[in-house]
């Protein structure tokens, strides 16, 4: 149905005109004004699972016209592509780089014949936008072939997943740049909330106190070491397989073609790609997408579980933890008046969630690949490319519409520390662990201070030791107390 | 972006006048020809992760059509609705039913807040079109008020997971019917295919005859059980909690308006819903949710597994199995001239490892909910409805475009039995394991076939009872043969 | 290593005689004292994942006896196997059946070859009883064979999933019953809690009350739900496919005897057995395991939800919930004197965890299968083998170490309630949402009780309509307050 | 009831003494002989799910014995333990590393606790050795204390953990070395089969020529990659927490302990372990758990490809792909005779399977921390341990009994290349895409070959550019050929 939609926008009209189109299959109508051909139409009848085109994903276009630039390029200098025509389909890809023929990249994201038809797709459209430019007619392929000249020296077993992969990483640096903020947020925060001492808690029991401040650096630093992940990940996708064609064997592509097609796309994208040492590995390998994922998840299952932890430490107001306050948003309720639910992490959790079924589908996909070639990519350049768009937008709502407005109940956070008997294991030093083991007993059952007991009952300290150890200062960065 | 678009569509206009609107947060502009209101808008900020609105299910808006016209008449009967404005509400709603409005439904697909957005996006619309209606401003809420009219007696927390559920059961209908055209097809071939005598295959290795037509009605009938399996699942779906409103207390809902709403509904939708027996323990439960995507994930990995055997069999055209051929629907390779690929099921494969994907996505967000709510349940349903949709899709095409159009390579079929060392199996009880074993062995090492071995060359088995065993008849439904 | 341990102990004993045994493959050694034979021994070489004999799940060696006890049985009625030695064979199988032979079943629980080791190492043991019962040597197969007597009319792909569903059936009800002790103990709490007043909390914020009793019976009642799916699942473990043989032809059984066989197997047992309606569909198909792992996951996933709010409920002491105590078990640090953690819940996620692993495991095997076998039974019966015993162990730990002990905070619950915000909630039908919204902000803004805000400085209520609203009986159970 | 077991083993009789100790909860009495104490009994008791106990992990017990080992020494220097009792806790814990005391270690691998009886276990055995070897009586803690002493400047939530990561790091180096020699094999056979000519297929379509070697050769490099990542994961795996205490405050460890215990361990273990730069960080963090388990999860998918590679490509021997033949292991069927099944790429598919599974157990675990520390560390380590420990064995066994005993059909490969249709693909450069199109499509139709087509009926190439072209040489490594 949206692909319907789609189609019509591509056609721009009602009483379209029709041209005639065909392959070894037979002959199809194509809307006039149509830059794509017969093959792009056949996908776009054969697949109609999800309704979302490929153009959903910008930078993939975006990278077909750069693989295909740097094809033609190869080619003229390999002399197996008229210089002329191939200055032609240069300027043709460069219009499809604008993103302005995006409306003509109208096959479903999930597709069967391992990218065949998306390579077709940017063929064919390529072919058309030259045909036009030279004067001929849209179709007149004799001129300038889908196959025989934009797609000279290549196969879709070597241009999907080299433009997937420059895609992915156009889409990854989103991402980075989005946690290096989030990281900067919490940053601030952190030294903000330097000074607020509040309980510290394992296994959901009161624990031992800390700095509010070292909480959210701590966040920090894990969301940062996500972008060294992420950045290892890259060195993996940057490498392609350009020259292998159909299995790794380079049949049909000219002698030195693979590093110099390698070399041009490097130079036109500005990216650090590298030619793959074994073609044939290559061409079958999914590896580096799988790689990718895990990472991907474990960026969702970090920022999923810091997510986890506001919604409890911002929990109450009054039955709740109430450490934090978040940015109030939005009416929490339509039944509940004054409620008001922290909306951003729960989004923020959900959208890890999908990261993480989807690094099953990429997983399952991968496995999935049987001999020369893994015909499963288009679900897994599906599965990434929506989990990294989406984690990044996440990431950025997170920012601008939580951690940027959190801000502390200094006074509350305080007044759980001291009376909880978590406290007491500072005194273990002191006191051994038996010792305090009975003294936080007695504190459960009486629900008497551990100052209490031990200063004023038990006098087993005295109020200077106490003031030394329990200041907030010591409490947040605490200095060892050798026995006396 | 895409809310963008949305926001666009549904202003229509380019010079647009406002209104003012606001809740307890403060005040806030709204395009005047939106249906909608300020705590829409507010989500509609709040929540860009995917840029897939909520229409995207056109179910779930139709179904908050329904809830909410069922809701107005129990108000009404209740006497805790003015009964004109319940009429005005109901029409409303009708308006809402009919899809004409799913544009001015515009939150995200995945949202915090547990729905609220959703719920309010469906309140405030309602209440604008009632006022329209009635001849007021949109935004005069005095009137009629989004909360205290249109929610009256009402939850986020029973609304949305019982307009989430009838949108669920008009979608599985949907499928189910697929799936019974699915295994039809199936049948059909499965009757034309019975004599076809072919190997079957253990582990990938040469095992005993079988018919072709025989492998077909198994895939018939496996698909056919997952039409009970969803059938089972729905009972699960009609249990409803109408009136249990916050936390399933019943909290502001008149006396005996859960069971009233729930008939009603059951009225207006004509589907079998009931009441849950404990609202309490049905306002926090999504055990219904795992269940259906359980099944969804079942249905997927045994359809799945079809696919990966028609690619099987379908492999080769010379150098595979070659068994049957799969309709050619598009050129398979942009360098391989005539090469055609099993499109079709390769997409329904993808499909799938989508839906195990998903799965694993409402697993996590089932078991993050918390005590008497699941925040989480945009997410399972976001995943719940496009694996239901994408399947269906799928099964389409697996149907219309593959199975419906298969054909059999009758001869090599016959010939690959006749030639495999696996016949010799029906010489076991005449012979025994152990001899029958070292012909096989010998078979494998010689090249010879099982017939000159046993019958020309050892004379173990006379050509009369060859020609009884080793019918095509026999072959394909073996008859004991006892020792002499 | 553990494989190791096993051979020592069947072999028991150092000067070991050896007899020699030999298959189509040729001659091995096998220590004389053992039952099994020269296919067992070399499956014992080849499969050495895990370390865990195949002998772990007890039931899968019991049903191994009850099936092989139902063949003979069978065959001697049909006429194909000597009645003297299906009465040997019988009286073996009762040893197997008794548990006493276990240590004989030595194979690794991950391992190839579809079952095909298991079933021969059943047919080996049993050859040997009964040779050693009549008086002849372990390895005499001459008089008894392990393939043509014991595995007569028989196939390792319709004894190894019938001897699995067998063990399933026994072992889900170990479950069915743990799960029924679950659920009366938290009922029991349900009772013994109904008249405590606790704060119901959504998405962890304060929202309405509720009695601590019901939430239990909410638990209560969700755990009784998976009894159900339990049972529905049963009914799909119960169709077996005896006399199938090697692919569901049926080839080499006598005519009648599927449904012979597994009549006697249902006397001897006593479970509701039946045979498949489509044996060739049904040698191929695992949805019946895809299908009771998503059960046992959704049983995971709410078990573990309810330890998540237990853990919840009883954090603090000091500075968490703090409205229930579990039962104080083992101290809960090392460092933390006094220190007492809710062990037991933690445990029960992670078995859950383990179990919800366990399922994609399963799904992704059953993908796996192909064509006319799935050749990964193996490592779906040690997924659904362990999750189903473990999550059996984990509930009877969590009834009778966790549950049974659990005493309230009752003061401390009703306190937060009168304390909380959310309780304005009540006042909406008099108030309205957009009055009692504002009194909610004016509550958090200045830490003022709703009760001082609405009766003492507003006096938007009298104190006789709070004392109705607010007692303790309308706030669990809530009537429905008309506008005056 | 394994448990049991050990439990038997470690008391070594009957008639067992006991002795009587104590903590915060009350009384208990030990067996004697046992080296553990009171709160190790306590854990046996409650724990008891999976029968598994931790010392199935050897390599954890040794990690456990050199953290001590460590930390004891580094509180002698820092003046806060007494040397003497120092230099016993360093013998004791040899002792530990020894492994001799493995069967004191008997708490179940999945615990409550966050691993607080696993470092309480160790504390005590450490303790009871110590006393023993002062000629003490066991328990007779006031000498040497568990807690006071052998715990000395520790928490759980540092010494757990960082034990963890020493385990993990000797036995991911175990399976780093397997991996190896998979690829050292699969490389010898790469060289082996260099001149064996076969058909690529893409889609299980047939594609363009290569050669068996190269295939092999891919298979080589791939695993390699999986060498790569390991390395990569266990640098995340060197950061350790020592001195972290409770939740990472340093609570209790004297000024520049993490730093020299840190020193120590890198010094006993010789493993390039490094101190976290965020100790607060560190101690809630399970992020290199969920990389390392990715990791293990993609070298899983990679080697469960190549054994679906190997099971097709040995598919047959009459009627499937045939290319080559894996080691005939064991006779694969009870009932076909003479059927030999690929049992070992089936075992390495399973245990595959069983990673990819336990990785979404790890992620669910991961995601479910909270606050200042994960408490579900136990099924972590489970998870990875077995997943690595099971990987390892699977290794092995695909080595040396499947990769290194493969041959070649070498006369069947080179036929079906010479057969197939795909060869045409060479043909392109010289008569364009379209006319090699139409020919494919009449030799699919008609039967005939390539060459009868081409060379013979059409004369579109002459002799001598076939024997160039389709020379095997040329076919396995193709040279460009211009158009004349």
């Amino acid at each position: 149905m949206m692909t319907e939609d789609v189609k019509a926008k591509a056609s721009n009209g009602k009483a379209t005109p029709y041209r005639k189109e065909e392959d070894f299959l037979g002959e199809i109508k194509i809307p006039n004004q149509a830059y794509y051909g017969v093959q792009t139409r056949r996908a776009m009848d054969n697949f109609q699972v999800t309704g979302i085109p490929i153009s959903h994903e910008p930078f993939m276009i975006e990278a077909l016209g750069y693989v295909k630039k740097a094809a033609a390029r190869a080619n003229v200098k390999k002399g197996v592509l008229d210089p002329e025509l191939g200055q032609k389909i240069e300027e043709a890809c460069d219009l499809i780089i604008s993103g302005r023929l995006n409306d003509h990249f109208c096959t479903d994201l999930i597709q069967g014949g391992a990218g065949t038809s998306i390579n077709m797709n940017a063929n064919e459209v390529i072919a058309n936008v030259v045909l036009e430019n030279m004067g001929y007619d849209k179709g007149n392929y004799d001129i300038c072939h889908p196959n025989n000249h934009v797609n000279c020296s290549q196969s879709t077993n070597d241009v999907y997943p080299t433009a997937f992969r420059i895609a992915l990483l156009l889409r990854i640096d989103a991402y980075i740049k989005e946690l290096k903020l989030l990281a900067n947020a919490m940053a601030a925060k952190a030294r903000e909330f330097r000074h607020v001492l509040k309980m510290g808690r394992t296994q959901l029991q009161d624990a031992v106190p800390m700095s509010l401040g070292d909480e959210f650096k701590g966040w920090s630093i894990t969301i940062l070491e996500e972008v060294d992940r992420l950045s290892d990940s890259k060195k993996l996708i940057q490498e392609i397989n350009m020259g292998a064609t159909a299995i790794g064997t380079k049949v049909n592509a000219p002698e030195g073609y693979p590093e110099l097609v390698t070399r041009y796309l490097t130079e036109i994208t500005g990216l650090p790609l590298k030619i793959s040492e074994d073609l044939i590995e290559a061409t079958s390998d999914t590896g580096a997408y799988v790689q990718l994922s895990g990472v991907m998840k474990r960026s969702a299952v970090k920022i999923s579980k810091i997510c986890n932890d506001l919604r409890l430490l911002s929990s109450g107001p009054r039955t709740g933890l109430n450490e934090i306050n978040l940015p109030r948003l939005q009416p929490g309720s339509s039944i509940m008046p004054g409620k008001v639910n922290p909306v951003i992490p729960e989004m923020v959790n959900q959208t890890a969630y999908y990261v993480i079924g989807a690094d099953v589908t990429v997983t399952m996909a991968s496995e999935a690949g049987q001999l020369q070639l893994n015909v499963m990519e288009p679900v897994i350049a599906f599965s990434l490319f929506t989990s990294i768009q989406w984690m990044t937008n996440a990431c950025s709502a997170l920012r601008s519409k939580c951690i940027d407005g959190i801000t502390a109940n200094e006074d509350h956070c305080r007044e759980m520390v001291m009376n909880s008997i978590g406290i007491v294991t500072l005194l273990n030093p002191l006191l051994g662990y038996k010792v305090c083991s009975s003294i936080a007993k007695e504190a459960l059952e009486t629900g008497k201070s551990i100052y209490d007991l031990t200063v004023k009952e038990k006098k087993l300290v005295n109020q200077s030791q106490w003031d030394q150890l329990f200041s907030p200062d010591n409490l947040m960065n605490p200095q060892y107390v050798q026995k006396a």
